[in-house]
């Protein structure tokens, strides 16, 4: 039976770079069977633009009827003047919340073609290949109570809360520890559990579910000295699992150390295996329309969707291949180049992998 | 007048890099006319070991009696199943808030005798010198509520509360923008404004501070750039202001850049003046007792002291200059040779920053 994907381009670079993966789909569905139906929708700055707000209620409706969604990104300097609750990224989160997406996936990859592109020494990066599971639809996010408020005295006083709960953290971790079961055996739990009770929760949950793994070697570090540790040695790690808040820090910060962000893909799962996909790079409004952005992690997050919501393993090694095949062939874009390299815009990028499937 | 200072040990590593800052202050009384008295107290794992408890009474009593602290480092693996409230970090954060302590400066500085110890590439640090300036008495790291409390399902959720009130946004944006002017006039405020309505008030809040010195430039980044922005590029940053949290994780990714944690100090200021100061490395006990670690961001921390709470900027001038001379030398304690370097111990470290001054 044919599968539905909702395709959201969102704002800034949006647009163009999931116009790239879509041109991926379309080869798999007309030259290689992949039954597929895609529709389109808005989200994001788009969405507010059009309708007002961030996440129109046909969006929902889609992403409700959808085996998976691929978003580019959303919003942008433009929005920002906005309250919270209608700004780009409120899309987003809705839509996490929504579709109940708990689990979000962040593999920090050092492509060995782009091993330059890394500020950090080549010693320290080569192989790198993280996997970080990030909570995606609790913690401080999400927590009631929240705002501002004006005190007696007349000074507004802001408040967020951090909030889990036991089952919260156990399936997060679970995530977790199967992913290891798949790849090196090694998690390392991020918290703040000498200052914070709820990361203490956290801590001895993230114990209790390690019992049941007991291939699996779970570790914990404090969220200071895991920033610390992975700029000073980041390939001691394989799994990392965390909350939302330290999950958004770390990845951007992994994602970083690989020097190649256009590059890096992410998915967004529930408990039923729907996911939404998405780069891990933003809007880069200063590039929008200009042509040059780097569409692989979008068309590498259309590999996580064949994998992991369209149960289409080979047609994900078939795009993953061709990735590889085009940076064999030394198609750089700008973002990733480096003297020599050859550069190509963002549809010629496309259409190479294109060519290469 | 005479100076009180209160020296705090603390755990691991902590007596030993204590100690040689000790000899440097006898040294300056002693040689150099320096009018202060020491005096020794008990925090964290050993103030717990010998009262029950991480901040005894009389440690407070001799703190609030003081110009300044000066601390080691507090922890350990041995008293992480405490709870937190008497956990030896607790030692740490009472003080903090006894002494009202919500200014903490962490340079974030590459000696160029140390370029190599970074595990980035040499031109992405070279010549790096951030301050970070974390918001150090509030946020999430003191927030009401707080605990665990069980759900009538039985199951149970753990909570923290972040929040700050505009006086608290502002004094510590003062803060960042005094030191901005004595340096390359820039801050950069890390928030998480398009998410937590907490920050958005803190980048309100900045704002409006900002307009009391148009000569510094203020420019606004999400924390999770933040982080990727110093993996990428470090050196566009002077000042970075930030939350107690963020800053807890940024201040440690920034150190680790340098690649010299080893020689980082930090200082906490309260709004007369009074100050804790501490290197910003841990209490290491794996390599305690072992006469190996480096005294170096102890003794530069007691360079801030004479600076900030002794006014005695012409003392700390003399300690900033002898440890560069040590360096100068070639003395390297292991967290910081490389080959052919010539490798000293804790003590001969110290003695060799006493010589130089
Ligand atoms: C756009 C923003 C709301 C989002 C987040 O903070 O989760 C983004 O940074 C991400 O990591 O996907
Ligand atoms: C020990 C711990 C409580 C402390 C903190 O989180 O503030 C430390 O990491 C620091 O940065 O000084």
């Amino acid at each position: 039976m044919s599968k539905k994907i909702l395709i959201l381009p969102g704002d800034g670079i949006g647009p163009e770079i999931v116009n790239e993966a879509v041109k991926v789909l379309h080869c798999l569905r007309d030259d290689f069977g992949l039954e597929v139906e895609l529709t389109d929708g808005l989200v994001g700055g788009a969405a507010y633009d059009a309708h007002g707000h961030p996440l129109p209620e046909q969006t929902v409706a889609l992403a409700r009827a959808s085996d998976a969604v691929l978003l580019g990104a959303v919003g942008g300097a433009k929005w920002e003047p906005l309250p919270i609750a209608v700004r780009p990224e409120k899309g987003l989160l809705g839509l996490r919340a929504e579709l109940g997406l708990f689990a979000n996936l962040r593999p920090a990859i050092l492509y060995p073609q782009l091993a330059s592109a890394s500020t950090l020494r080549p010693e320290v990066v080569s192989g790198l290949d993280i996997l970080i599971v990030r909570e995606l639809t609790g913690g401080i996010y999400f927590g009631q109570p929240r705002g501002v408020e004006t005190l007696d005295s007349g000074e507004r006083r802001g408040f967020n809360t951090l909030v889990y709960t036991e089952s919260e953290i156990e399936r997060i971790l679970r995530v977790a520890f199967d992913s290891a079961m798949r790849r090196d055996k090694r998690v390392c739990s991020v918290d703040k559990a000498n200052v914070l009770e709820c990361t203490e929760l956290w801590r001895e949950v993230a114990m209790r579910v390690g019992q049941d793994y007991p291939e699996v070697e779970l570790s914990h570090m404090y969220v200071d000295n895991a920033a610390m540790q992975l700029v000073r040695a980041p390939k001691q790690f394989d799994v990392m699992v965390t909350t939302n808040m330290f999950g958004d820090i770390l990845s951007d910060c992994a994602a970083m150390l690989t020097g190649s962000i256009g590059m890096l893909p992410s998915a967004s799962l529930n408990a039923s295996g729907q996911g939404m996909y998405e780069p891990i790079h933003g809007s880069a409004p200063d590039i929008a329309g200009k042509g040059v952005a780097n569409p692989l992690a979008t068309i590498l997050s259309t590999s996580m969707m064949l994998r992991y919501s369209l149960n289409a393993a080979e047609q994900a090694e078939r795009v993953d291949a061709a990735v590889s095949t085009v940076l064999e062939q030394g198609l750089r874009t700008a973002d990733i180049a480096a003297d020599g390299d050859r550069r190509v815009g963002t549809a010629e990028m496309g259409d190479a992998v294109v060519a290469a499937l």
